[in-house]
């Protein structure tokens, strides 16, 4: 078997997030199918990140594992033709040792969010921001984020549904910036609980209005309670946007084969 | 009658284009019919570029008259609730003085022109941008560009049905830059010839990849000949970014009416 890790891109809209569910086309889904017609065998894929429904990826990871050993560029050719047309594409393919666990192997996950503060509604960006009308004050929004930074149980910002065995992660960034009328906020840590990364931004959403203070994320955090905290930030706003591995996920066990 | 000067955003997929026509929803007749459900008459809305189908805009600047003096902000918020589920929105509202008019006293308009520049179908940006596999480079395409630069007969850059008087134009500024995968061509002129900018970015394109020499763009502006040229680039990567106006364009000849 040769592994392959997947750089995977993805529009969210319309998909029931990455993993396979019975309601409707997944990312997983869409891949494994166009490995199917490529390769002739079922293949087994999996990501780095289980984007929920709504959620669109820059740079999801993913692997699976084809019998014969095709080129890195034929595999991610292969698969763009066979995704067609969803809007699903494979920015690059590479061959990988079978250590590589795009899963396991993770390090660092970095996710996105768009919000775009004005009162129009979204054209160009319907279904790929948060469109929130009322004036938010990064400053503040910045000063309650610093109390999300480092080791914290996060209950108050993760879903119900959420199947993490503990509530504690270490947040490593989480840096707010205004473009404009938009407003970036790009967060990073080893993994987050379901949801977390929208829970928080409901929050913040909350602090940059003045509906809360800042220093109230603190004691939000300290009460563990998921009702404390703001809103569930909507999905189309979310992008997964990079994984880190600590060994260059290229590594190589064997010699590329010959392109096919 | 009191006349406001609209900035508005469009996305131009599905759209015939900002004027109205018998073949589909233009921009122009979308906000007719929302300004004539609005006040109950009916409404000549004018832009000042006239975008082909499928051309978004950031910044088209219109104007329309309104014989009952509502607040700015009521027209902007009126004309978007009867816009929608349309993906044409009003930014701003301004009431300005009648002698204002969104296309004649107009004195620069800037366009933009996105490119993503990789093998990889598009999924994001799908109808957003123009995807070109082959390596574009870019300081050939900007070698080219400054041929174009300055008052020059644009013959071989204009569309058959252009309409303008003159093929000649004077192009204020060209410039081209690229953020990663992305290549963004930024063009500022008084007017344009109908399809200059698409030409013009279609014949870059070609010398980005090496099929033409930057210094064969001269030669072709010369020989005036539609051609000579490169291939239209397609209507989902260009945008109206923002009209620019001599006197500033909120300038009132009477009090701005109490808010309605």
């Amino acid at each position: 078997m040769t592994r392959y890790k997947l750089l995977v891109e993805y529009d969210g809209h319309g998909l029931v997030g990455w993993q396979r569910q019975a309601n409707g086309p997944s990312v997983q889904e869409l891949i494994e199918q166009a490995a199917e017609k490529f390769c002739g065998n079922t293949t087994a894929c999996t990501g780095a990140g289980r984007t929920d429904a709504g959620v669109h990826a820059l740079g999801q990871v993913a692997h699976l594992d084809f019998a014969m050993p095709f080129s890195a560029g034929t595999v991610r050719d292969a698969l763009n033709a066979y995704l067609r047309p969803a809007k699903v594409t494979v920015l690059e393919a590479e061959l990988v040792s079978e250590e590589f666990h795009s899963r396991f192997s993770a390090t660092k996950r970095e996710y996105l969010y768009i919000i775009v503060n004005r009162r129009a509604p979204l054209t160009l960006e319907q279904g790929r921001a948060w469109l929130v009308p009322k004036h938010l004050d990064v400053k503040l929004m910045r000063a309650a984020g610093e109390h999300l930074l480092g080791k914290h149980d996060f209950t108050s910002f993760r879903a119900a549904e959420c199947q993490a065995k503990s509530p504690v992660k270490t947040m490593d960034k989480i840096e707010i910036s205004r473009h404009g009328e938009t407003i970036q906020i790009t967060v990073e840590a080893r993994s987050f609980l379901h949801r977390q990364v929208r829970n928080i931004v409901g929050t913040l959403m909350l602090v940059g209005t003045g509906k809360l203070q800042s220093d109230e994320v603190k004691i939000i955090l300290e009460k563990k309670d998921r009702t404390e905290a703001g809103p569930c930030a909507p999905a189309e706003g979310l992008y997964l946007k990079a994984i880190s591995y600590k060994h260059p996920a290229g590594k190589l066990v064997t010699p590329p084969p010959k392109p096919t």
